[in-house]
């Protein structure tokens, strides 16, 4: 195990500065993405006396996703498409410091599956780090907005597009793609923080030079991968068109010096037409930070016929397990199971279903790691031109983007789910650079449709014991909850729900204690900082993103926007398009 | 003077509705245009304790004015271009009964001078009525938003646009027109409110059976005004293409039975094309109700050469003018003076400035009714190609559509005003169809750079005597206040700001009690309802209108935006656009 090395400053830097909880210096929190905050003047208690104190309009429509940076007395907050940058003076209720607006090519929003959305900013070295939906990296003085320096990680013309919030760490800038339904083929890349300069790049699928695996030292679930295990189960060069995107959150442990996340779904949605594991599509990867060497892999669901992306944060907390403490990396996936790893060896400790409904798995096998797939609910056994009825959850999975939280105070993970379940049916599809790749037409419903419980919510937030794999408590919530968790020392826990209601709850008993409806569905992550001795919560308001895409697109068929439109549509009845940061105190 | 009558049952239900406090049951609140509550619940002394309580985003973006109706439960909120139509529960925190959005040729929008805005609905006979951009009248089923009838205004191939409020009196709908920037016909017309048939048409110029004018009984100034008088101060047919449209509010004298609202500008802004007086632009008509017969007109602007539309409110109370009870309107107009006149005889009572800074005028005289111009300038004395410094107030007034508030608890009224100059060049242009027909180019700066006392602040919130003429207190705002006030029972008035802070203040004293920042600017009307026994303020933000035309239609050159964008430039230090209804409560 290397010990951290890199060339201190932006790295120190910025370790301080996420270090003081008066500051939100990176869209995770920490470099552990436990979303928590050691801020406590908001308690549970008094969260019922919070109010809106500012509020500001971005000026942009469609999906706000992530949220405001805040550094000393500046705010960072971004927006979707066409991707502004609003530098904000907290002592003046966020009066414009500085805005930057790229160009950019408006050819990219046909590519990009699930809304122009944008998961928020970075800092390091005195930069502001901006990932264009066109791919471009971008890096702004943090003093005047000016660019110092750009890089384009990908080519919209081939679907490639992005949506990810870029992460520093070290001296250098880590940067994922999206474009699993155009057939991309997925990687990271890791961009010199002084220059833009590439410092390596690991794709999620290939041959060993590409996947940066060694075929003796790199391990899944203990075993060694061998030689080019990226394309041993492809399909001659299907790998290469393969999809495994990189478009969720990154974690760092800075004691093994590896950087964690999971990679999206085999292309295409049609999985009849792409035999095998589909390795490492589906796959939690942990990597050398300064090398890209992937030293594990585990892969969650092999040969995936849902679309369940496993690109959901890796949190990095420590829990004891069967009476031993472990270093562990705590992951809630879109297949619906929860799953505590060993992140120093990649072991895995629990996979238990973090919502009842979920049905296309009985179980996680221990041992080999495969989920058990009930016959029934496989689109791939039924085949082609089937219709694959009642499958939980959907596509967009029992958790979508939306980061969950952690708190050490409960040892509880707080986790915004989504509880919706599909039918699904895959049809034969060609590739064609820059077109959909996706074959297969899906429709959405509430859960209780399948289970018969004479429940119809869309989604739960749910607090969750990792060590034991099991659910704490659970509010119904009518949508899915696409907005990220927060936790603070405070026993107060937030998130945003798609009717637009920021919420404070109980961080122990699940209690709600405040709710404000904002001006739009919440699907950014709430944050809070502390400014002249206060402490504020944050949050961006915005209807879109997959749940939102028959509004933010318009779209109106049930099985349009991949499958999601028919089953939000009675938002209608709550909210409409709009970005608006609302910012709450006491 | 006749006595009311009209078919009871539409107007009758329209006055007790917006008798009760509990509703505002039509944009201006009365029908006298006072935007006074006699809801007290808000005081000076708890106005700090104010708090938003729900907000709701429209999803629409460009400038937001007028306000949202009540009438019992529900809130009827409206949008610019493309116009939608929110029913929405107040029992629900605003949850959307139904929503209309016509559909409407987008052509429209390059013909609308000063943004896309549209200033409201109105209520009457169980329907909502909607005047859209493109001149259509819709009434929409109150219960289910179903299109009931539509009738077509205008015609925005010439360049007719809508963006005034409709208002319901008796059994007809009143509608105005806009356009007088490209040099439309201005009307006003009356409608059936049972079918949308027409009832009445009057034109603001054009032979006597057009203005519907009586040759000896009409009066201005209690002269008769003779034969065709809509004609005859006009060269040739210039009268068809000479403006004086009726893009703002109408009010209504039930006892006289008269329809109180002023035309604007003559078309082209360049006064060497059209010598006279260009009767009736810039007029105040008192219209009968019921067949449009014009009792009186009084033309404060005579051959206008500043663009000081004559639009603005007619507020209608009674004040005691040296020592003698009178029936008075009050009207603050774009071109400095505020006008107090007797509104049964026409008769002028007192014409002060309510801006010191104004100096195209030293007065008005009191027997003629005619400002005293002031050489240096007049546009049309120095000629075609030649640039008129320093004129007070700017084009856009020292009031524009921004409608002011009357308490009778303090007899005074409380005006949103413009402080800013201008240069203004004219310059030859041919009338086409559809084509602005402009001709001058301007450019607006603070009205503190003419009157060299340091400072710079584009706006003042003023408190005015209308008795005596005089300011009582005054207020400087940074920018220009686009907002509509509220005068309230409980010693509150309110406005919002183009920052975006919706302010309370101390009604006798002008002391601020309460500020909140709202998403983006206010340029719409601040409201008041009371909903299950508890008082609420309403007030929409969203950037644009004339002020931030820069900023909604993208524009950045200095006289960009007939003139206003370089005023309003720094505005991008503090907001962006995005339309939000903030509702805010004790
Ligand atoms: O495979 C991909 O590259 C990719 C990209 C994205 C994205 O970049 O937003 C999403 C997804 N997949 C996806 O499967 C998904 O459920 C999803 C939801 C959202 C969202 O922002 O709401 N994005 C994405
Ligand atoms: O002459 C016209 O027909 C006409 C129309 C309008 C309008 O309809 O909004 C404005 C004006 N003029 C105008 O002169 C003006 O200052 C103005 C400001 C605004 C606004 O909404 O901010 N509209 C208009």
């Amino acid at each position: 195990v290397l010990a951290g090395v890199g060339t201190a400053s932006a790295n120190d830097e910025v370790k301080e500065l996420s270090g003081n909880p008066a500051n939100w210096a990176m869209q995770t929190g920490d470099y552990a993405n436990t979303r928590y905050s050691k801020l406590d003047q908001i308690t549970a208690e008094n969260a019922k006396d919070l109010q809106p104190v500012w509020t500001f309009s971005t000026g942009v429509l469609r999906g706000h996703e992530g949220g405001p940076l805040v550094i000393g007395d500046t705010m960072y907050l971004h927006t979707p498409f066409p991707n502004r940058v609003y530098a904000m003076d907290l002592n003046e209720e966020g009066r414009i410091k500085w805005m930057y607006e790229p160009k950019q090519d408006p050819a990219v929003i046909p590519v990009m599956c699930c809304d122009t959305v944008n998961r928020g900013l970075a800092y390091g070295d005195g930069k502001i780090f901006l990932h264009q939906a066109d791919t471009t990296l971008v890096a702004l003085d943090v003093e005047n907005g000016d660019v110092v320096w750009s890089v384009k990680n990908g080519d919209p013309g081939k679907g490639e597009s992005g949506t990810a919030a870029p992460m520093v760490y070290n001296d250098k800038v880590f940067l994922g793609i999206s474009g699993g339904e155009f057939g991309v083929h997925g990687s990271i890349t890791a961009y010199n923080i002084a220059d833009g300069s590439q410092a390596w790049r690991g794709y999620s699928t290939g041959p060993d030079d590409m996947t940066l695996m060694d075929p003796e030292k790199t391990t899944h679930l203990g075993q060694a991968v061998g030689v080019d295990s990226g394309t041993a189960t492809w399909e001659g060069d299907q790998w290469k068109i393969g999809g495994g995107t990189t478009w969720g959150w990154f974690s760092f442990d800075p004691e093994e010096n590896l950087i964690y996340y999971g990679t999206g779904n085999p292309s295409t949605w049609n999985p009849v037409q792409r035999p095998g594991d589909n390795r490492w599509s589906m796959t939690i990867f942990a990597r050398d930070i300064d090398t890209g060497m992937t030293k594990w892999v585990y892969q969650m669901t092999p040969h995936d016929e849902w679309d369940f992306d496993g690109v959901n944060e890796m949190i990095l907390v420590d829990q004891e397990i069967d009476g031993e403490d472990r270093k562990t990396l705590v992951h809630f996936d879109r297949n619906g199971f929860g799953y505590t790893m060993d992140r120093v060896s990649g072991e895995l400790l629990v996979a238990e279903k973090f919502d009842p409904a979920v049905n296309w798995a009985t179980h996680v096998d221990m041992k080999t790691g495969r989920p058990q797939v009930v016959a029934e609910y496989s689109t791939g056994q039924n085949g082609e031109d089937v219709n694959t009825t009642n499958v939980c959850p959907a596509a967009l999975g029992s958790k979508d983007q939306q980061p969950a939280a952690y708190s050490p105070d409960t040892n509880l993970f707080y986790v915004p789910t989504n509880h919706v379940c599909m039918d699904y049916e895959p049809f034969e599809v060609e590739y064609t650079a820059g077109q959909p790749y996706v074959g297969a037409t899906l429709s959405m419903f509430p859960a209780g449709k399948v289970t018969e419980d004479g429940t119809d919510n869309l989604g739960n937030f749910i607090a969750w014991d990792a060590a034991k794999g099991e659910i704490k408590w659970s509010i119904p919530e009518a949508f899915s909850v696409w907005s990220g968790a927060l936790a603070t020392a405070g026993n107060v826990v937030f998130y945003g729900t798609l009717e637009g209601h920021l919420k404070a709850i109980n961080a122990e008993t699940g209690e709600e204690l405040y709710r404000f409806k904002t001006p739009s569905s919440i699907i950014g992550n709430v944050t809070t900082w502390e400014h002249d001795g206060k402490q504020y919560i944050g949050v961006l308001s915005g209807l879109g993103g997959w749940a939102g895409i028959g509004f933010a697109a318009g779209l109106s068929g049930d099985t349009d926007g991949l499958g999601a439109v028919g089953a939000y549509k009675s938002l209608s009845s709550y909210t409409a398009l709009g970005g608006v940061l609302t910012v709450f105190a006491l």
